[in-house]
């Protein structure tokens, strides 16, 4: 059954268009619609294939790097396992320093890294107006390099989360809520609840925000962005989702009041982010490495925090949504009050009842990544390639 | 002829009742005679594949994580080679500071790893009182999201080294003993001194000590104790031992006389360990992250390592053993007189003579941990699944 | 075409005679010509594969360990991408301490992680006097733990740079020039001008240098070695350049005068080093841990330098070369002025006009390393290996 539902998967992505999927996954909005269902079919067919022990190992060999210029585990084992899954090895490029490195570094060390390398995963999420940049920088590096025959194959570059999108996640939320209502064409007219929450820790990215406004306004749901005034988005990101939730059919409306955004909301997401101009400031003061300036600032953002502690999805807030019992969703790992922290995004008893349902939501980012990057590197052969690989390989365990 | 000797040793594989096997092997002790026997078997199954250049991988993509909460190359590279072995990828965590987390932290990190995961080694021997329990946290934690459908497959977790047991080691040891004997019925009656020793260091953890007493008294060897005063190991499982000798016919004595223990022993086992009372102080120190406490007890702990100089093996007490010809064994690293320290464990001239042997010992590890891996994931099929890895793959060298 | 291209490659490997090329790579001028070509051919028929999409895997598991003992990103891209090539996954062995470990220790290491180990490359390359000699001593130790039974397989052991050689380096060098010029032959009668440069940096290594003039005297070329006074050589391979490049029908020259070796060369190098004098306190220094004494070397050797920086390869010295047209060669990164620091090696537009040409230089280092490692695990069989993987394994992706 498994593999009759594989098969028939395999042949509505072999339908969608993904000529111009590109070769580079940056931001969910720099592709079309098909693109991205595209990219949640081969996550589909991905996680059915593994459930079903089968292995999609389309690779006999090559590196996937993994370019990270912050701390991560759950994202490095995300890119690591699926890497694995199609047959990659993983190698890891760390920067101990938080430097911001420019032009002819960035070509020379996009290139040097690349002779063998089918993909390169980055994360590069904490300085505003830099970490997109640099994403295209690379891409841009590693596309000359491909044109001047240095490398024998053009390296995807992929997003594991920049100062603007964080597409893997967004994505695997979208999978999450596809699942979970029983289709894309459910979610259309769905109150989704981004929310800004409190949490005792500073500079947060702001893009798992902006990554969901800039999605979910797309496939027709009703997203409400909440956030106390000072906590804005990048202003042209808000600008597209009220584009996007126009030509969807759904809507995009801003509030700064939590309890009138979770009236009636059939999804919450209250995750803290840090307040716009902290971020904007924060980059200049690394920029010039002021280490006074940055104690300084960290101590104003958490006073500023401190002011919106009110902010918190309580299970009375909870009481409030659709028949009270919205989806709570979260990208985790989440500041839960008395848990992690003395007060947080989310109160212990809400966060505990949804456990099941934010691991769930969690666990199809390998799959988006894998799927990303089969996409990325065989575009319209992609079904072809992988029902090949689905075929042909032994099962992934014997 | 290597062919025909792993044929049949899977023969008597198959025999074996490892229907309880468990999904987690964390303690030598949690299994059955059988089980160990299998464990066993399946690993000089592992060697004699390596050894006729066949490949046993059963895996053909899978993540195996290597959970360290101390510093290691050497089990590191272990479990590594276990993995590669079978066809798995390692991924490290390793956890930068030596918090002791709990509960709601363990159970979704240990998800968060495990979304295309195996197996995970963890090594958490620093605390007495914390390792085991953690590892069974980890356990129980991947049970219930494999259980909740969060996880598609259950990881099996390994102790790669804990408060209580180490028995990745242990086995180790005891396929060492099996070969250098000539089986494991040759053990019986044999007198084995698992016995303290001086080492200017300080902390070592007391597992390798459990370890051994709690398995070498299983197969009917005469098992002598030997420690200064002081430096008893956990009682519970010194109790342990004493049944589990009355049960295998043979001996558990403890002695505070690193002579009297020496005197015709057929193996030694001299190594040194922290006293148990500054390894109870210091779980509770740590748990305070009680800095000027924990100096204090390291240089109380080192005054007290220096009561006891004399307890080191020398060439003379070597003489004093079975025909002067014990079989010396250790863990390795050994702290060794006058090579790594001024005044060590052991001679050098003694640890010069057992240097193969010591490293025959330690090349067990890798195999025994890819046997707990398969018995830990396929239980009664892991004969069968083995005989097809080994028929089907190709050579692992072409 | 590319098959054709390939399979002629292999059948002139064949007829190179490879029986004696060793277990270990460590200097070129260990080798013979005939094995140093084939070393080429090998590399060059794995290149030929990777772009026609051939997996020359020819390994079904076993670990290649990378040994650093000194900061490195590329090498261990070089490294990771040439394992991964041939089916090996690596591990790391990172040493934090820059300590220079001997002996006992060194033995004991090699063993411990070599167990399932095939090969191991080893970058240690900081003090002279001390790199070549571990690396001897590392391929001593699983030498003997094969011969003893310890360890199934012998490990083979790359210098992946070292105090004396940086043999993966000059024979990328050479592929290069052999790509760049039409073939070895060539190369001879080319002037190639190994020329020291300034760089506000200190203490790099002189392997680069002398592996160049160890390895380019070999092919007829006629080699100039140009730097300030006080920035010789080890004098051993000064004179031992002298006598390849007699028996080769090359010449071998050394110059303090940069501008006249410039004159009419086909090929410049030009690099910095640090002083011999300053290389041998260096070594002492760090042996007897002075911190003072190392920051008083390293003002001492800075203002020693920038007594040089008129050695730097401007446009106008370049236009003194061959028809103005010498071939520009760099190990990267390299110090460009205006670029990575105020004043360095090079002037940015002639680095600029060469990059892709660096870049390509830099990109045959993964070939040459796995070239390395096949021949010195399969010997004379090397061809008949590769042959049958090329011809087995499925396409690289599918």
């Amino acid at each position: 059954m498994a593999h009759t539902n594989i098969s028939s998967l395999l042949k509505t992505l072999a339908q969608k268009n993904v000529r111009n999927y590109g070769h580079d996954f940056l931001q969910t909005w720099d592709k079309s619609l098909a693109e991205l269902e595209a990219t949640l079919l081969t996550a589909e067919i991905l996680l059915a294939a593994w459930r079903a022990n089968l292995s999609p190992r389309v690779f006999g060999s090559g590196l996937a790097v993994s370019w990270f210029r912050d701390k991560s585990t759950r994202t490095r084992f995300s890119f690591k396992s699926a890497a694995d899954l199609l047959g990659l090895s993983v190698q890891d490029l760390d920067e101990q320093t938080s430097q911001i490195s420019h032009g002819e570094t960035t070509r020379e060390s996009a290139n040097m890294i690349s002779f063998l390398t089918d993909v390169i995963g980055i994360r590069d999420d904490k300085y505003l107006g830099f970490g997109h940049t640099f994403q295209k920088e690379v891409a841009a590096a590693v596309a000359e390099g491909f044109k001047d025959g240095i490398l024998p194959q053009r390296p995807a570059v992929l997003n594991l989360q920049c100062d603007r999108d964080h597409p893997t996640q967004s994505l695997a939320d979208l999978m999450h809520l596809q699942t979970y209502f029983g289709g894309l064409n459910q979610l259309k007219g769905k109150k989704l609840v981004m929310s800004w929450a409190y949490s005792p820790s500073y500079g947060k990215p702001l893009s798992v925000a902006q990554g969901t406004i800039g999605l979910m306004t797309r496939f027709g749901l009703n997203v409400v962005l909440a956030h106390p005034k000072g906590y804005e988005l990048i202003p042209e990101l808000e600008k597209q989702a009220h584009d996007f939730a126009q030509k969807s059919g759904g809507s995009f409306t801003i509030t700064n009041d939590m309890k009138a955004a979770f009236k009636d909301a059939d999804i919450v997401y209250p995750k803290s982010w840090a307040s716009f101009k902290a971020m904007q400031r924060r980059a200049s003061l690394y920029q010039r490495n002021d280490q006074a300036g940055i104690e300084k600032l960290e101590k104003a953002e958490l006073a500023e925090n401190a002011q919106h502690k009110n902010w918190t999805c309580t299970e009375k807030l909870m009481t409030t949504t659709k028949n009270g019992q919205a989806l709570y969703m979260h990208c985790l790992p989440a500041d839960v009050t008395g848990v992690s922290c003395q007060l947080g995004e989310v109160a212990a008893s809400v966060f505990d009842r949804y456990r099941a349902e934010t691991f769930t939501q969690a666990g199809y980012k390998p799959y988006i990544i894998a799927a990303m990057i089969l996409l990325t590197k065989f575009g319209p052969k992609t079904a072809t390639v992988l029902r090949r690989a689905l075929a042909q390989r032994e099962p992934r365990t014997l």
